[in-house]
């Protein structure tokens, strides 16, 4: 919780895991990232991979703390951060938040799952909840699905015309540029998870009564149009892939790995964003007499 | 995450810390209770309560899982968790979401931090406010502060005449029945800290750069009305310390204990729940087939 551990800003080489995982400029071919790779773990394996990740809290912990801090202390010029989970049914926004999410403190998270648009929500711009929903100054915003279901499911399905949904890649390009001017350090995880990898979770979920519960019969019919899917999600990822918000592509189909990579992440921007702790905004010595008398 | 270790639900004894902690019924002297007690604490002291407090986590998380799962399968009949909190200032109910609902998955969570109502809160009812942060089926809400700041603060600091708070036990109490009637299990806890340790812990503050911005000038003027906050509180606790919606009191001049003590009461509140996962909603073996084939 306190200062020491992080009082240097570590070095950012090229050995970072942002570095690793961070999604090159230019053409997208998913069939050729790998799903199942482990880039950058330090570690052996599944075995020590609870460890290393829960090895990754007291440093994410601290950062968190001065981050809140200087929401409270100094509100107007505050930094933000905020998490973008994307990725096919299956792929794992639910574990990360759960298992690498979990880690901060509740009070410093903002978190919104975006289903479905409400009445209200299909009565305004698309990107009218995603502007409300934005961290506020020393909160870490988690996305779970995002603007990025506006020219993903929307596209696939047909529910806007292609001369709308065309042009919200520059849409979102505009914001993302926005928010970033403003403060906010924008982490983008697309969650890659292979074809065959989600027919084996699906099955599990039917094969225990307590996972009943995550199964949806529509997931199947999502499942049928993969490769549309695919062809939405390589587009968006080319064409959102800013210096200002990169996309960072995580191989999901190892639970363990993506879990510590997307804190390891975390870790990685909140040390990049050389956070001190805000001044005292009172007269220390005054305040130090009041209370000795009071 | 799995069934196995909650399939029966433990027997609840008189040595349970609810038992222990839960405020008798009639009269409530403050002056009478041990802020440095540690009731119930399984342990030796500080140096094992870490551990042992996260010794708690795996059957938490199990378990707000199923509460969780029941919220997204039947919603209508879902059960619900209010943990309300309630101290003096440095009395910890920061530290408590921190170090202790923060083993909770943030999906399951709904936090409302209730500060000096807002202008538009001020045009409402006083509960108003608070009927909007109840949680949702499945969630565990959590109050930081709460209705009981309008007949604390708002007494104390004569914001409202007597006539008005004085009605509101009545209807604080009314709203405890209508919500627990309707599902939710309401914990709420009386962070009870002494004035020596406040003292201690506002200088604390004042000792370290990285506390600066935990500490508000405003405490100190607060601080000069202890006795009146106490025997608000001490009205607070008798008038509202009903079966459906107790009281806890937990002794909070030792940090490790408190926080121990609140993640022990929330497991206890959510063992005796008895909560199963929800059945299928869809045709099991229709789907495994369709999933097969997929």
């Amino acid at each position: 919780m306190a200062a020491k551990s992080t009082s240097k800003t570590p070095r950012r080489t090229n050995q970072s895991l942002s570095h690793l995982l961070r999604l090159p400029a230019g053409r997208v071919d998913l069939s050729r990232l790998d799903t199942a790779a482990t880039h950058g773990y330090p570690g052996k394996g599944k075995d020590d991979a609870a460890a290393l990740t829960a090895a990754l809290a007291p440093q994410i912990s601290d950062l968190q703390e001065r981050l809140f801090a200087n929401g409270r202390a100094a509100p107007d010029t505050a930094k933000r951060v905020l998490v973008l989970l994307q990725g096919m049914d299956t792929s794992g926004k639910g574990g990360v938040i759960r298992h690498a999410m979990g880690m901060v403190d509740p009070q410093g998270i903002q978190l919104t799952s975006f289903k479905a648009p409400t009445v209200e929500e299909r009565q305004h711009h698309y990107l009218w909840r995603i502007e409300k929903a934005l961290p506020s100054p020393g909160m870490i915003g988690i996305f779970d699905r995002s603007q990025y279901e506006d020219v993903l499911v929307v596209r696939v399905e047909q529910l806007v015309p292609v001369s709308e949904w065309s042009k919200r890649y520059d849409e979102i390009n505009a914001l993302e540029k926005q928010i970033t001017d403003e403060g906010t350090t924008v982490i983008k995880c697309f969650l890659n998870v292979s074809f065959e990898e989600q027919k084996a979770r699906l099955a599990a979920r039917l094969a225990s009564p307590d996972k009943y519960w995550k199964y949806n019969p529509k997931d199947i019919d999502a499942r049928a149009k993969w490769p549309a899917y695919q062809q939405a999600y390589a587009d968006a990822l080319e064409r959102c892939n800013t210096d200002y918000a990169p996309w960072f592509v995580i191989p999901a189909d190892r639970k363990w790995y993506r879990n510590w990579a997307v804190a390891q992440l975390l870790r990685e921007h909140l040390v990049g964003m050389d956070l001190g702790w805000p001044e005292a905004t009172f007269d220390v010595a005054a305040e130090k007499a009041r209370v000795a008398k009071a």
